[in-house]
């Protein structure tokens, strides 16, 4: 890869060549690919990016892959960003934009991290991938592998939910449910993928799928006409997505692409909050609890709060955290103005920005950007509990109007 | 609108200056949108097309809509095309590309509906929009309004899924649950929609709806570069849909963009296939009982079948049945091998092609293109029930290592 300098370690700042299957450095830390900027700026150009098709790949001068690996099958990436005028004005803010990375091939964010991990697989010549996980980078695993004709094996603790199950196997992935927890899991996965050298996508072990995720800040750059918000805010749980999400800021101001880095929202649940915790209290991070109903956040032992960490503090972040009843509120207050369904975990950055604007925190000065990371339909459950009844009533229109008039409902 | 020279109903043949909020024919009749095609022609380029946003209004010229109605809000269309080569090659068929619709905001076709309505509603100057559904219908509208900040009120009747009407109500839509069958449903917003002059976004009854659906047959032809395929197979339910799919393929005829017209492929359920019985026996449709899991074309008294049967008739077209297996087994054929998860009914067009390759009547010369309808995450429980049980095993790799040998499983 002529763009990529090296991997280097975030702990003890060792160097590796940049090959496909990199994992961990030796002392444990996470690596961070460095890239030759001078090159990339020479190479690189807006008008270039312009001209190619509507994914993630037209950033690949940016991306850790060769030149001639190919744009992998599904389309991932380009995901809309909608005006969010209207609610700006309810929150009382300058300008609002919601990136809807639901809008994905298989329904989140994750599929950036993905497609990334089928790239490397391929330019690794494997022809199997293996991961273990029950939510979004499992699914988006098993979906862009699928289309890629690569094989997986996916590693699922006992409890995960069977509509997640089913989406794996309808995706035709080797499904393995492991009588045990999440450490179980993980074990046997990592024990199977030493022994059959299977291609090894786990978020915090292959550093290149935070590459993949980095993708999001560029494209809301493009679509903003390379105008940086002042804030970006995001939902955060292993600390994979703002990490990736900070990369691609600073990718881009290194360039020259664009003149202004946003702050960071790192918006957490206040039921399982370790990252936000150590930003606050300045110490460092250590285990929590996992009580919240947003699944794809509710990370107790953040994998990658390291980078995440380090994002946060670099672009002087504010870190909230919101309750499952404000996250909740979220989820309805995108859909009924924006027209945008995001899965709890998806929504929190909105939660924890209109928080935010309560506290006067972010206020009538400011703009926004606010990413949602999946989408509602991932879980329908939890919308349930959360949205109200609906009028219940019989074929008669006296009732109906009786009714509009008892609720203040305006027919006009 | 100068590109529209009016509405003509399709069973007396009477016309309509054609007002944004037209309905029925006088007779009953459902109203085709009659266009100017020598204007469309000296207006609309391919090269003009090509410049614009990814989304359903690239096609304005061939939409019913002024030259000043604003795009709707949401990124409506322009969903990906893929080419399914290893699918082909397991059908046996010389070229198969898979539409997934389901990449669309609120996860199905649908959207394309409603977005129009919304745009004409705006037209209109109404500020509220109605229909009656439980579905992707109610869904789509529901988003689709809200982005444009349009109110919505939907009628479902009692049996709607607690799972569909969290989506309206997140979604902020005034949900009106009616106890009763949907008969008596369609009837209490009939008399509303009349009561109170809310827009109408019910399909068969507004002829602009269809109009929207057309945009998924122009998106494929520009993005097969104008090459047309052999054959289209779409699932069919009250007939919509396939009526949008022939008109925007016949209006791409007109003006020269296309010198072919595929052959259509309606698929129906083998539990209700009302319209393809009608095909097959050369006699008029009547109703059929639904018995099917495919729940958005399980309608046995199809609103739109004069259009359908035309569309189909007119296309030299070709109908197929297929069970509930048929169609769980192709929604795992179509995730295995393409990595898209599409609902029951989004998948029954591919299923039916399935059928027609095995029987012989498509074959080795034969190019096709399948369209996927609605996303596989809007009814997760019937993958649930077909897509089988993942391997069960403890932490232990030497239990794994003999599940695979039993199961024949190669790791590499």
């Amino acid at each position: 890869m002529k763009n990529v300098k090296c991997a280097k370690c975030v702990k003890c700042g060792k160097t590796y060549e940049a090959t496909p299957n990199l994992t961990n450095c030796e002392c444990g830390g996470i690596l961070d690919i460095i890239y030759d900027y001078d090159y990339i700026k020479a190479n690189m150009t807006k008008e270039k990016i312009a001209s190619r098709a509507n994914n993630m790949w037209r950033y690949r001068e940016l991306l850790p892959v060769e030149e001639s690996t190919p744009d992998t099958p599904l389309r991932v990436g380009w995901s809309p960003l909608y005006e969010a005028d209207r609610l700006a004005k309810q929150l009382g803010i300058k300008k609002l934009w919601i990136k809807d990375d639901g809008q994905n091939p298989t329904a989140s964010l994750k599929d950036r991290a993905s497609a990334m991990a089928v790239a490397k697989a391929q330019e690794a010549g494997a022809k199997i991938i293996a991961c273990s996980s029950t939510g979004n980078a499992a699914s988006s695993l098993a979906g862009n592998a699928a289309a890629a004709g690569l094989r997986t094996f996916i590693f699922v603790p006992e409890r995960a939910p069977k509509g997640k199950v089913a989406q794996l196997m309808t995706f035709g992935a080797n499904v393995v449910s492991v009588q045990g927890d999440y450490g179980q899991t993980f074990e046997l996965s990592k024990a199977a993928i030493e022994k059959w050298g299977w291609y090894n996508r786990n978020a915090a072990i292959n550093p290149y799928l935070s590459e993949g995720k980095k993708t999001v800040s560029l494209e809301i750059a493009e679509q903003l006409n390379w105008k940086m918000p002042d804030y970006l805010a995001i939902s955060v749980g292993d600390g994979c997505t703002i990490a990736g999400v900070w990369k691609g800021l600073k990718d881009l101001y290194a360039i020259g692409f664009i003149d202004k880095l946003p702050r960071l929202i790192s918006a957490q649940a206040e039921g399982c909050h370790p990252i936000n915790r150590a930003i606050a209290t300045g110490e460092d991070w250590f285990p929590m609890e996992e009580n919240t109903i947003a699944d794809s956040i509710a990370v107790g032992v953040p994998r990658n709060a390291t980078k995440a960490l380090n994002a946060i503090r670099e672009s002087n972040g504010i870190v909230v955290n919101v309750t499952d009843e404000e996250i909740m509120a979220a989820q309805k207050l995108l859909g009924a103005t924006c027209g945008v369904f995001g899965e709890p975990a998806g929504v929190t950055g909105a939660a924890g920005l209109k928080k935010l604007c309560e506290q006067g925190v972010i206020g009538a000065n400011d703009t926004v950007v606010s990413v949602v990371t999946g989408n509602g339909l991932k879980d329908v459950a939890n919308a349930i509990k959360f949205c109200g009844e609906p009028m219940s009533l019989p074929n008669d229109m006296d009732l109906l109007v009786k009714e509009f008039d008892k609720r203040g409902l305006s027919v006009e």
